[in-house]
């Protein structure tokens, strides 16, 4: 499976894909754009960087709340968003309708003058973004929800209550949740911040119950594993476990790394620097080694508090978008076979589809093979197995190994030939195994 | 009774006295200082001089919580204040703690990143001020609170639910007034605000029944009578019915005249002028009016955004206090008398007081009478009558009119004799009524 | 003479009048309006509570021209401060036009950028204020015009070559002058700020020679002595020598007193005291003691940066007004009597005026006579002298001293019947001196 | 020649090379960073854009000169700008000290309150960039200068006086000249904006004899052509005629291609999208083009106000030097060849270098040969001619056309083994011509 999707053998799953993540809206609110997107905990906790940040450059009872008018969003156009969206070959996308900070990217019942449409744009950023979304393209969309907040008294007040009171989760957390999902009937809830709480604090358990059973979403919705300590990367409808969860082996249920172009934050920062990101092949490396596992990826950007998408981002999304366009019978819908990287060359990693009762196997090139010979240890072939490059019509020549395996004769494609750039896929038909 | 003091029959009433109004520190947060402390109320209800205002200041996006940075308080002395007020005579300070904007002047835990810590001073002014005010002086503090809020989502979804529902009032406005006696322990709740809610929409009987047998403050709290539509101007420790209530004739129940001195606002206006002010002979009248029936004066005086008392209203309270330092007895702990104000001429004033079983009577003149010579038709004289003007030594002349009443020579003190401007009081002893 | 005027022997002198001095309409480019109006002298000289004051309430790298923006001058409404200039019996009025920080309260050509109406007000304020004030009153109009700049490197640079080069002369300040009297034809230019250079350096002979001669004014202008260290207090239409000038005794030539209502700054400053204001008895005192030597008197109120005139200050003009209206006589058109005090009694004051051949004395007293007996030993009786107070219609009662002088019995005013309040003015004709 | 480096045969030339061009510091004060670094002038020129972009963003009354606080660079780095400056492969910098709205970049003393350091950063940004790209690299340093400016009043009088007076002349534009040659000792002067006055007015002919003569860079400086009307794209060190100039045809004197890759704007924009922005084989087309015609180039990449140059402009400059690094022998110090670009096969350019008397020819691929069989009519062959391609070992085989030309065969490169993308260089030696 993958990035934008998962082939789901689990008949308990409703929905099977998702996808590009845009994690962190909230952090538009940051007129600072600096550190990351946990810049308010980081300053408070004495941080030196963010403390001495802080100093240079606002005055000393400066608050963060006080960086609230400077969120102006007044470039944020949704529809271009979408189109970004839609051109990176995502199924899904999901917007971080609160993070820890508390901040409401709609005009919650909730957040009183602490919201998007009270402070600083003066607009509902989630739901202008899901009708963009949802009008112009044919993505679904996911919210990303902090169900805790570093600072909020009333959750201070239930920790130094041993968490037997319920404060925080009565009159914010958990009405916020159900407003998201009766106002815009997302198609995701990708829950985040139960570090600060388990599942019994939370009321959480009822709260999917509810989503699953009795909600408008009910049919179709899906969510994840982040909603106490004990539910924490062991049930949900996928498991993200930690941030950039990558485990490299087959994972027995379905999982998602959750991951950031940017290598150092999830929040925009103003003085990101290009070294700081993922290259496009490093990219492309990750989304393999996680479908290969069995994983779905979310793929984040942090927009900036004008409310736009930098354009190296965008260039990131566009050059994915481009791989997928040739490569994506091997990710979308696939499964992962029975061996996830070759048992002989290194940076080969496998996935598999079936149909019908024939099956497919899709070997990914993370490089270029050497002298344009590739062995392969893992496939087994017959005299009817076929080898094929995706985006490249002529069959390939192979010989089977004298033990287990196959030779394959890459061709010496030019380059104004190639099917595409930074990762190559053989497809496997007649196979053995 | 009065400004800073009441005499009571009542022996229910905890407390006699209260006073200086320190009506509107919320206003402070008002950067734009413009129009009235309903500035929000009336931009959004589109009145068009605050509409043009803004129009013509700040960008078409700009929210009213956009101001609260540039609420800054950075000149905020406490302490300064309370000299003002102790100087001003008032024997009550009443500060504002929340108006119908929402937002708490202390760090509330139900009004997140809506209250002074959070945003704009990053200071506990309610503290601050109630530490600095019984540091520095015998003041008792007193709080405004305001039970509703215009705009917060909470109460616009109860007042939608007919008030069946009370999410606002359990989570914001409820736990707010309980969090502020249990924290500064207040001499005086002023409830304000109850026009969008009945008492039992906001529980509040619940609440006064709390706050007298059970809260810290018991034995020593009033409160007034703005907690619900049935109570107003009905029941309570003291009414205040309308603003500026200033009936003219004897009430039976305590009551209170809370008026302002710039006569058109009880926030602070940054373009305010000298015009729109009471004068000092217009203010000591309306505190002998309010006293002779029987009311107690709260005077306003908004604060600015930096956290300062403007000169001109130093200048009032400090002349009132001088005024009081002479003629106090007349009003600190005085009674209403069987006139309130004289027969014969007009602008004459009565209070009384009993000492075991002797009465002083006294009449208070706002002006000087035409030709030194002052008839009453109110007092009925003894032989044994005397008079005396309060800070003059030598008793006045007088003679019994033939009918009921008194003429009074009043001597011509020279400017530099005067014990004081603005009006004078003449003290009676053994008259016969 | 005085305050708004000035009675001249001397045939070279264009005018003889002028007044209300608004020294500091510069100062309410400062945003933060603390301290004085040499805030940024003060702060880049190390003064610890200026330096204090930034760093607390500003980022490290907060500039003074940072400040520009935030002079919004949004409530300046010019026609209201002509009619309280108007009411405060002022002749002249005096704006600051450019104070040492060198920004231009006008449009200026020779300084971009830094001028109201390039940065902050967006208006040209010096054009708005002349207008008003012609449009609206007979008051003359003068400007206030610091020859020199604290911070303007082309005086730095000048300065560095010992005033042999004129590159800030040529260049800045010299056209600003031109400029000024081309535009708005003043009535009086009030220069100051020749404490950086003199009238070599600044050609400021060369301009006042123009003035007179040449400019568009030349019949009606006046000006001042701070053209240069040795023009300063010996030459010019009046000389104002240093500030808040008052030698208490008669002058040879023609001279001001420049002062201020805030005993501490001209500028105005947000967290301003009233006990830092003069009363209104100091500031008639000062006019008095200032009229009975021969000077005129200007009288600063700062104005803040939103463009408003403080209710306080206001307040203190019209009650000078009310003062005026009343004891003009004795002040307008007056001259310093052979006597400037009394011989025998303290605060007493005298001026003088001639009619024909007879001559009318004023002695201002500045309390009111202990016993209501005044003896006098200045005023040399006749038979025919008279004796009244102004305002006040029975003549007084008076003897002739046994020496020199004369007891006069004051009557004894009732409150209600008193002309004036503060000081009061006999007037005696048929003195023998 | 080119970017980054001119190889000259004319003696009048005293450099030969110059480079990437960073020029529009002066655009980081555009805190809107919106439409072009033109913003003010199409603002107040009533271009429906600026104009609605301005009443949706700002108060009603906000100025130009307002932003200049909002321009903070803080997180101006110049190290790490010339650590991008030298990947990029360029030879020399460019910064704009000052564009058309006035403002200066460093502390002129003739831009008083209206420069880096006066207002916003605080900052000697000309200074500081200078001396870290001398410290760090060994690129030369170059300051664009406007010339005019377009709101400066006193240019605006010389206007109206048909240019017969120069009182901007005198006291502004060409005092800051000097001021930058003799503080920072530029290696070029790169003049602009002379479209409003010619050389006369400007005086510009006397200050680059004084620049070549008698300035401390005398020895070392070239400059442009852009002094004055009867100059402009006639003389100088070299010409740059109009922005973007590309002639695609060989020209007589030395030239400049001023470009840049933000496609619509040479001053950073914050809303700008990728397809704005020139690609990378777009960026090295144009690079080859104008190399090939005999042009340097300057490429243009606007920093924000923060004082970041942004990820994808640094991705730019990245590869371009990375290109530069392989093929690098056919740009630098080469000269234009017999033909600017082939007869026979399109999107194929020619650079030449002579060493001693033997001469290379490099041809210059912008696309991949369909078939890897390439044409060329150019060249003429001898036995002894070689062909080989920059970053690939082996000699490439050839044949002579029938008539002239030569057939070459370009070897199927495996993609791991190409010596770089996007464009690639054949070297010959030994040919006829």
């Amino acid at each position: 499976m993958v990035l934008y999707l998962m082939v789901l053998a689990d008949p308990n799953t409703q929905q099977e894909l998702h996808g590009a993540f845009l994690y962190h809206m909230k952090s538009m609110l940051l007129s600072q754009g600096f550190g990351t997107e946990w810049f308010w905990k980081m300053w408070k906790n004495g941080n030196p960087a963010f403390v001495e940040f802080m100093k240079k450059n606002y005055p000393p009872d400066f608050t963060y709340a006080d960086f609230a008018p400077m969120f102006t969003a007044e470039f944020f156009e949704p529809e271009k968003w979408a189109s970004i969206f839609k051109a990176s070959g995502a199924k899904y996308v999901v917007l971080t309708t609160k993070h820890h900070e508390g901040f409401t990217n709609w005009p919650s019942k909730v957040s009183f003058n602490w919201n998007s449409m009270d402070v600083g744009p003066e607009r509902d950023l989630v739901g202008d973004f899901t009708a963009a979304v949802r009008n112009k393209t044919d993505l679904r969309v996911g919210f990303y929800h902090s169900l805790c907040e570093w600072f909020n008294p009333l959750i201070l007040e239930d920790i130094k209550n041993n968490l037997t009171t319920q404060y925080f989760v009565k009159s914010k957390t958990m009405p916020e949740l159900y407003e998201l999902v009766n106002t815009y009937k997302p198609d995701i809830i990708w829950s985040d911040g139960d570090f600060m709480g388990n599942q019994y604090y939370y009321n959480s358990t009822q709260f999917v119950a509810w989503l699953y059973n009795d909600s408008p979403v009910k049919d179709e919705v899906v969510t994840n594993d982040r909603w106490g300590k004990s539910v924490h990367c062991k049930h949900g409808g996928f498991l993200t476990c930690k941030d950039k969860y990558n485990p490299g082996v087959l994972q027995k249920k379905k999982w998602e790394n959750a991951m950031t172009i940017d290598k150092n934050s999830w929040g925009y920062r103003r003085n990101l620097r290009l070294n700081q990101l993922l290259s496009i092949e490093e990219l492309i490396k990750t989304l393999v080694e996680t479908v290969s596992c069995g994983g779905n990826i979310l793929i984040n950007v942090g927009p900036t508090k004008e409310g736009t998408i930098i354009p190296i981002f965008e260039e990131r999304l566009r050059q994915l978008g481009s791989w997928l366009k040739v490569n994506g019978d091997a990710i979308y819908a696939s499964k992962p076979w029975s061996y996830q990287n070759d048992t002989f060359t290194p940076g080969v990693w496998y996935t598999s589809k079936e149909v019908g009762t024939s099956k497919t196997v899709y070997a990914i090139l993370l490089s270029w093979p050497e002298d344009n010979i590739l062995t392969l240890g893992a496939p087994i072939t017959t005299p009817k197995t076929t080898v094929t490059m995706l985006g490249y019509k002529p069959p390939l020549k192979w010989a089977a190994k004298t033990s287990a395996g196959i030779m394959i004769t890459i061709p010496n494609i030019s380059i104004n030939k190639m099917p595409c750039l930074w990762a190559w896929v053989l497809k496997f038909e007649n196979l053995i195994n």
